[in-house]
């Protein structure tokens, strides 16, 4: 098998790098190890950015999206059982975030691909990336997991398959660092069915941890609490559950929860990481196999389309003029707004979330940090235009 | 004696409430435990806000200050081997910092103090306060140190007498609730004759340490190096500190760093503190007494001048009208805004002095603040917005 650029992974960094390939005339091939049944029915959240939403309808592949997906002007931070609305589209002059889930984008861009007659092979097992410093490079697999051996020769690999995949461990070790932290939280994150408890999304800071209160559809909601990473689910019985949202989101502003059945329980970690350089020879990392942020800046999907729009654009440079500079500069290039990203993600986490290590000093001043970004049009329009997405920096 | 407001301790505190009082036709005694010489010879740095400095010039103090401070309309945070300007003035929508030392601020109030027929008692000691919870609260100390007993009878008593003065301990434990947190860095301050190396601040983050460009007249500069709060200064040679100053200081932009005679050079420890409330019956905390603030955001002055406008309208409504309410929330409404302050202090210090138990990732994300604070306008604006002062909240 030969194409220009082969892409490991179909989530939505290799999906989306695929589709802005194919509008410019280049080829790619993309392999994934899931079959696509798992990939379109793994339920991930999803708050896109304007700057994504832009790039999907430009793009075409925005139409269901501007059709199912809720439009959000303003979050609220809740504290001291009061809420505090950040109005981030009168903040922002008109910006928004569109609240679509992550596997209904990744439907659309599937979609999209095989539409347009691109190719993707799903269920693939023993992936390994070969020969990275020449200029062909190659992608060895197998077929339906444990099938027929397959080379796939190409110009140029895009590693778009995320934190556990094989190709951050392709860059040798002495030119690859990595920065890491983990959070002391995680997220029991719930699926429910009742209609929204609210318009917008709600981010809870209270004396028994964070809780967050997202939305799925009409018919189905998201919530959020901040629990121990180490935990079992075993533990959180509904009862317990619903008590701790209870709690954790008394407001003495009338505001009522609506309960439901809870369809799905999980908790899940929090890190941030970041891989320096993002690319090797001919190999570039996109999307969370270069960079993790804790959830709470709802970050992750919007750097993955961030990262594939910069290496389209070097890639389309590269095939239409030979002009390596883009390409060359790739890895710069992204980390300059990711390290923003990750800051701002590791703000809000730390901003949102009760620290069990923190001094009472400690505990006022993350108060007085809630007080004041609620009460200053400076420092919330700061929020503001973080979480609707800064610009990109070509 | 007596008097209607007992005011302990000749700092800005005291010496601005005693001043704002007289205005309003409130009599007070100051009395402080150094003499006059000691106080208005200890050089103290001064970073005004402008309300500050309206103040002063609206109550009829400022006319030195006027002709003899430095107006600032900008500073520069230097890292990454370059120097970023933060344009407060344009930022705040013409507001700036005026550069006069704490020490020329006491000179102008006692001048005024006295020249009104104000009383300051200096040199007193065994200061101790009496009857806090009666409507005739009562000073003892001796004149002159160790000579005769005086007690001063009054209606209130303020307590601008620093961290270590004997005012917060009368308030009784069970109800003061004490915040406090200790910084591992420590502040070399030196005192320079040469003329300014910059016509600004310079607050630089830098791989060895922190260090701030300071100035406090055209042939006298001062200037500042994150060390050990433990160091010893017989550490630190001449040498040695112009060796830091240049490594930390060093810039790709054209920058001379101007030496001269080292005039001063002292250590000085960093802490966070706050004291709940900042009342009790009829005593009243202001400036340090009540909180500390960390250097880096030039807030502890302010703060002690902000204190004391609450508490001179608190006591200004109670004569006049005989109204308790002012006085009962004065603790509640100056502790809104000195909460903000402790964060935005905490928040200067956090971003730039070199943390030496930050992973690669926490510096990684020191850095990315940086960039983002200095790339972002609404950023830019919160900071500038603290810098030269919050509103008042009354």
């Amino acid at each position: 098998m030969r194409t220009q650029v082969g892409i490991i992974g179909a989530g939505p960094a290799g999906l989306m790098l695929s589709h802005l390939l194919h509008l410019r005339g280049i080829e790619s091939i993309i392999i994934e190890s899931r079959t696509r049944e798992e990939i379109e029915g793994t339920i991930r959240a999803g708050v896109l950015e304007q700057g994504t939403v832009d790039l999907m309808n430009e793009t075409g592949v925005g139409g269901r999206m501007m059709r199912e997906g809720h439009f959000h002007h303003g979050i609220e931070l809740r504290f001291n059982g009061r809420g505090h609305r950040i109005d981030v589209h009168e903040l922002t002059e008109g910006k928004r975030v569109t609240v679509y889930a992550q596997h209904e984008v990744i439907k659309d861009l599937i979609d999209a691909r095989l539409k347009a007659g691109g190719e993707i092979v799903f269920h693939v097992g023993e992936v390994s990336l070969h020969d990275l410093d020449t200029s062909s490079p190659k992608i060895r697999f197998r077929t339906n997991k444990n099938g027929e051996c397959q080379e796939l020769r190409c110009d140029f690999i895009a590693g778009c398959d995320g934190f556990h995949g094989p190709s951050r461990p392709s860059i040798p070790g002495r030119v690859r660092k990595e920065y890491q932290k983990r959070y002391p939280f995680g997220w029991l994150g719930i699926l429910i069915e009742a209609p929204p408890s609210s318009p917008e999304l709600i981010y809870a800071n209270h004396e028994r941890g964070f809780a967050l209160v997202s939305t799925r559809s009409p018919e189905i909601q998201r919530m959020y609490l901040q629990v121990d990473p180490q935990d079992d689910i075993a533990n959180w019985s509904d009862d317990r559950i619903w008590f701790e949202l209870h709690e954790r989101l008394s407001t003495r502003d009338g505001w009522t929860l609506i309960e439901g059945p809870i369809i799905q329980k999980n908790i899940v970690a929090m890190r941030s990481f970041v891989c320096e350089p993002m690319q090797y020879g001919r190999l570039f990392l996109a999307g969370d196999a270069a960079h993790i942020v804790p959830p709470t800046g709802a970050k992750g999907l919007n750097l993955a389309v961030a990262d594939v729009q910069v290496l389209a654009r070097a890639l389309d440079a590269f095939y239409k003029s030979g002009k390596t500079e883009w390409l060359e500069r790739y890895s710069e290039t992204c980390l300059r707004r990711v390290w923003k990203a990750e800051r701002f993600s590791w703000y809000m986490t730390s901003m949102l979330h009760r620290h069990h290590d923190h001094s009472p000093l400690e505990r006022q001043l993350q108060l007085a940090e809630l007080e004041y970004v609620t009460s200053s049009r400076a420092a919330a329009t700061s929020l503001a235009e973080n979480y609707v997405g800064l610009p990109m920096e070509w």
